[in-house]
């Protein structure tokens, strides 16, 4: 499943336009270097419009965000719906401050996004305008379970229906949905919340397989959830092997996307259409 | 000694809201998740406030310090005295330019701080108001010594007692003092120095010390200065293991910090009262 | 050869301050440790004179740049030429929009900079006040080669004329030149690519070397290339002995940059006359 879509992030190599957060700017760079794309650092206002226009995605992030930022956000959000080009939201901690709540919501009134993926909490809030999260993690009453899965995946697509844009919400369990088809994917590892940065490298991950596949953003989303997640798996493998922690888990997990293929991608992809 | 200290940042994992550098912050964010907390960055003057209200502990570091981000810093510092949060001041490069030195002395006119802590030329300058660095190391001259021990136990008392905080000192040897009581830690490596963010990362897990053991501040940011000068030793033992260098230590030492138990801690603490 | 080059970097330990982007500042620190010098971090307009006063050079990077940022390089490089610093200037992404091309070309008007370093792209833009990049990658159509290494060498030579500064054009073959005397370096690893920051790294330790060897900025760059290329072939070899990735690529780069004795650095250097 997802063959093409994996491989043509390799054959296309994207230009990535990230606004992000400087907490995981790094993480972000190398993540999208090992997946076979290349990244673009911008968000000073006089320059956004032109560093979107030579890049195949953008991918605004809020953490970290300030009043210079946002504005920059913007701008550059327009020029690439002018383009065509697929726009992730990434809405860090929206919840947990009202500048955050409202930024991501003011973004997603005045850009047209391909994508928005956060944490059950953050995707929570911005449907409905408001909600609580712990910091920039998921509050724990909100997450997805075996249990709650069929009313949550209803609930993804009730969300991606009303903001005319792919939802991915990532946990243990990922759902991503447009509003018609939900995948949900079982692939990932707790050990993935215990470093900063997974959220976000997913986020710009996820603009790069949308720039390789433009005609299934849904497919595109899912599959860098997949990969994320596969690459998780890989890197607590080696991480156990190596008799170490979360360090090394996390240079692990940027080994485990520079090295993957397409054979391991399919055998170890745990997807499911709902 | 400090088992309990120990044991409830774990047990707690306490939300710190750092307001930092944008040198260190990615280890700072990774090593308060390897220490069981969790780290919030923003420094934003609009959702400071309310991002410090749902944290637990605040850390504020100097470095690459600029016009906006001080406003910041005051916002916050003060919201977290009104909920009597522990403060934590890491006055990176006190003394490197005049507006560090300014801003370090205006933070501590405004803020309360339950935690001052940095290199010795720092806190030097801290408490005179001028003094000389190295950049962000610490003035060679400056050292504590075996033989100056005594002369800078008490000088790090007469501080703690004139900025009515705890006081961390941290060099080869740590003093952690206040008014009264003083700590003398023999742990860490020089190898610690020859990596950016030791000091900063301390400073974070100092907050999550306090945040999850507010009866004692003293105590838990002795414990946090001990923790990790062990971390230092055990990354130090895993590199020359691995016959590398110094980006295998940074590694290392976050692994080290996110498989620390109590009784590894216990084993190899070296503290002193005085 | 550039044997005392190289050991004056380990005797001399120059601060350099660094006004550089927020991807790749960590990187930075570590790379400017690790080689025995140390760096310091400072952008904001009203301390970069004094930072600029205490180091040994100066690095200006205008890779994230913004409009706060651009008056704090103009005020650090004209105080470092006042004091007879060394300062280097990395124009990332020079020709990838007006605001980078343009701010290059008014640094270059205002300072006067001892060494530009930058991939053969943005070389060409602030050479010809235009140009074309993918990103912050070179322009594949650019690309030195054996084919055209005495042209490129001519070129070299030429802006460096033009430029009154060292020039270092790097790549997979690179290319480090005053108005008379270039040298040719053919250490490095295609995977240095994969990873972002090696272009960033070199310039702050091009800065280091300019430092610890101020009666010879060409050979002291063409050093520090070597240098870094060196390290880039054994972090190559470690990452394939260690059967892993980009990941680990990144953190053995700079433990090779730790562990680099003379001894080692004569044996690899493959470095040209032209």
């Amino acid at each position: 499943m997802f063959e093409n879509t994996f491989d043509n992030v390799r054959k296309k190599h994207p230009l990535v336009h990230c606004i992000t957060n400087y907490v995981t700017v790094n993480d972000c760079a190398n993540i999208l270097l090992a997946a076979g794309a290349s990244p673009i650092m911008a968000d000073d206002i006089s320059e956004v419009r032109q560093i979107t226009a030579i890049c195949n995605a953008l991918t605004i992030n809020i953490g970290t965000l300030n009043e210079r930022t946002i504005n920059s956000m913007l701008e550059a959000g327009k020029e690439a719906n002018r383009l065509g080009h697929p726009v992730i939201l990434d809405p860090v901690g929206a919840g947990a401050s009202a500048l955050r709540t409202d930024t991501a919501l003011r973004l997603m009134t005045e850009i047209r996004f391909t994508v928005i993926r956060g944490n059950i909490s953050e995707i929570k809030t911005v449907s409905k305008g408001s909600g609580t999260t712990r910091g920039v993690d998921a509050d724990v009453s909100d997450a997805v379970t075996e249990e709650n899965l069929s009313d949550a995946v209803r609930f993804v697509k009730e969300i991606s229906r009303q903001k005319k844009a792919v939802i991915a919400v990532t946990g243990a369990i990922d759902i991503v949905a447009d509003s018609e088809n939900a995948y949900v994917i079982r692939n990932g590892h707790p050990m993935m919340s215990k470093i900063t940065g997974t959220g976000c490298m997913l986020s710009v991950l996820a603009a790069a397989y949308c720039a390789a596949n433009p005609e299934d953003p849904l497919g595109a989303t899912a599959a860098s959830v997949a990969a994320m997640g596969i690459c998780g798996e890989i890197a607590y493998e080696k991480m156990v092997e190596a008799n170490s922690g979360t360090g090394t888990f996390r240079i692990k997990l940027i080994d485990a996307m520079s090295c993957l293929d397409a054979d391991t991608f399919q055998n170890r992809i745990k997807v499911e259409s709902r």
